[in-house]
């Protein structure tokens, strides 16, 4: 178990593990800035990021989406650079600049040439550190956000992940949309954001991290420049979200009707939570049921009776609460057939796997994992996100240990758990007040 | 100029060129399969593809689809597995097996970890080689590729890039969508699918590649086993697909009243063929009109305006012909001002770059080609793809040399006829029978 960050004593470096080739490494800041590196001496590239503690879940309905502006409004200017310095320096050098928002954190990050990292340390943290969020530029925002929402209403297979949260989760932080709602973005103020920017983006609530070719002091060197004047008094790193108590859920039956092709279909419940020791038997149950081209859902689906080009299960994990669900596209005339099978094939899967489907489930969860980190942003997602929510950051090694340490009975009792508990639904298509009952 | 394929002798091996670490070499098994592969020592994974040289092009309209079609049926089975055992090899060594169709070719492929470079290959062979293409699984899969149809028309930024097509290019090869129509679907029947499967997958025909920590000669022996009952006689690869007469084009308007919340709209013309000399000049010119955020169209669109989220410009490259687009997603009632700002945008960039934009827009190439060869799988397209449509494959070293000499001029001349040419226009959503004329 590595010492937490916050209680490591700031200005200093800590070896985390070092995982074949390279090595995991953070530094805490004065101030309580964390930095963490992992060393890739084979690539000519580097990821650097920055993550910030805040997400959707943290914002009370009046500030639905306030993160996510925020984030757009980060690109919008600081006290020395305009958007388009931001933009430019970065696609000067071919490089990637971009961010995201979820629920529990938001990242900022480029990746770019390895001789090109002090240049995004430089820009990304100038971003993240010195916003002037001028009214004018969260004004020009609010459409481009409300453009956003537009475009993701105009997918149906995207809008029903955001419906199937607020079926689960109901009106609550985890079942509110990340984007806001066309009525919070056009109320939200210059003010409230950035003082929703103050609150939170303070040292003690970020996480930098960089993976590829560079060294540890270096990066460290160049993030202490870059934040310079925000590098003060004697703050520790906060603690991770705390894993409370289950969040309540109410699952319903949502239906929409509107005029699509096809009608759009996702049903799911509780799965684990992001420390949930259980996590790793959900994944191989998830790879089994409905993760692979081999999954029973696809199988039973797609392969034998054509009923859909896009089936597959998936989980979403947070501090104290997780999904497990199954997304199903399909002609409107077959939705009842096609949730009849999905329910039936939750249902027998609740009696677990047989022990080929386990073993591939494994196989499968491992490749992705190792196959998936080769390239640097995957590394700096990984040091960057765990840093800022669990206790502490799993060597790689130790993952595959625990996947492959998963046994029959541990997939049996997760799946009886997740898969007989009860089950929200949502449909999007021209179905109009059709029932979809249980 | 390295020699291309067919002038190679069957049954030796070429070193195309060596790209620092890792080396390209070429080898034309008895029957004019090629087998292409290019080392990448510091990886632990590789990246394994066969490329057939047929696409949505080469389809009469009674075949519309064909293509595509056959792509999906090859997953179905063949003499020695079924569909599932297909899947199931590859998902239990949690590799990605996949395949994806073009206008002018078709490319099935599987990344792994190195040391399952041998079943990747044994699977992908032969699902290529021997397919069986049953009656009732063409059956089975012709309601998955309805699906498929239906989810890309419940996505107006997804349809409208097949309905630009038709706009430019008419009712020809070029203009028909890869997916094929719903009638054309319903039409066509397992002697044709199998008939053109017949017809195109042979061994001249097809270019196998692969990329990662893998050897050339061992490549080969497994590619060689697998293909064995297919390596006869003394055939020649097949010339790439040949560089004729421009593809005349009669650019229309098309305008599809939708009800949809956003106005989708592509505005574009013709760009430039894949040999020709004035690509790089093009790859400038989009980068500093459209392909990133410090870019013209997004800066005036969406920085400065706030009217899109989404807003760029791209290009796709055909053996004689090519296209220039610019698409942006936004209200329907700024859709005639965010056209006209785009129309405005290529009449100024007509006259060409500043030099600021021009060296950004090579940097932007640059670091974006560096960037993307990093993983095996960008690696094995590139010689893969390249060997199939290129009479020779540029080394990266030739490419950033090619980019880094467009001068201004280039730009100017490929500028002027780029955007001043005849234009399609095409635009989604609720618009009823506005006209949004030049």
């Amino acid at each position: 178990m590595t010492l937490p960050a916050r209680a490591q004593e700031p200005g200093t470096t800590t070896t985390i593990h070092t995982d074949g080739a390279g090595a995991v490494r953070r530094t805490v800041l004065p101030g309580g800035l964390r930095v963490i590196t992992e060393t890739m001496p084979t690539v000519r590239s580097a990821a650097f990021g920055i993550w910030s503690a805040v997400g959707s879940r943290d914002e009370v309905p009046a500030d639905a989406g306030a993160s996510h502006y925020l984030e757009h409004v980060l690109f919008k200017g600081t006290r020395r650079r305009s958007a388009l310095e931001i933009s430019a320096a970065i696609d000067a050098v071919g490089g990637d600049l971009n961010a995201f928002t979820a629920k529990e954190y938001t990242c900022y990050y480029a990746r770019v040439l390895d001789s090109d990292l002090p240049l995004a340390v430089d820009v990304v943290s100038d971003m993240v550190a010195a916003s002037v969020n001028r009214p004018e530029d969260v004004e020009a925002e609010r459409g481009v956000i409300l453009e956003e929402i537009h475009m993701r209403d105009d997918d149906p297979g995207d809008l029903i992940h955001d419906e199937f949260a607020t079926a689960l989760y109901g009106d609550t932080p985890l079942g509110r949309p990340i984007l806001g709602t066309e009525e919070s973005i056009n109320t939200l103020s210059r003010d409230r954001i950035h003082g929703y920017y103050r609150q939170h983006y303070v040292p003690p609530n970020l996480v930098v991290s960089a993976a590829g070719n560079i060294d540890h002091d270096e990066t460290v060197r160049l993030v202490s420049e870059a934040f310079a004047e925000h590098l003060r008094g004697d703050a520790r790193p906060a603690a991770p979200r705390l894993n409370g108590a289950p969040v309540p859920l109410d699952p319903r039956s949502v239906v929409i009707d509107k005029d699509t092709e096809q009608a759009h279909i996702i049903i799911g419940g509780a799965g684990t939570s992001r420390t949930d020791e259980r996590r790793f038997a959900l994944g191989v149950l998830n790879a089994a049921l409905g993760g692979g081209m081999s999954s029973r859902l696809f199988q039973e689906i797609r392969e034998k009776r054509g009923l859909a080009y896009s089936v597959y299960s998936y989980t979403a994990q947070y501090a104290d609460s997780g999904v497990f669900g199954v997304y199903a596209g399909c002609q409107p005339a077959k939705a009842e057939e096609v949730l009849s099978i999905c329910r039936d094939e939750l249902a027998k899967a609740a009696d677990g796997l047989d022990d080929e489907e386990l073993e591939r489930g494994k196989g499968q969860l491992r490749g992705a994992m190792v196959l998936g980190l080769e390239d640097t942003g995957s590394r700096m997602s990984r040091i960057g996100k765990s840093e800022l929510v669990y206790e502490s950051l799993l060597p790689v090694d130790e993952v595959l240990a625990r996947i492959e340490a998963v046994t029959p009975d541990d997939v049996r009792a997760i799946a009886r758990d997740v898969l007989a508990g009860p089950q929200a639904l949502t449909v999007i298509g021209p179905v109009g007040d059709r029932e979809f009952g249980a």
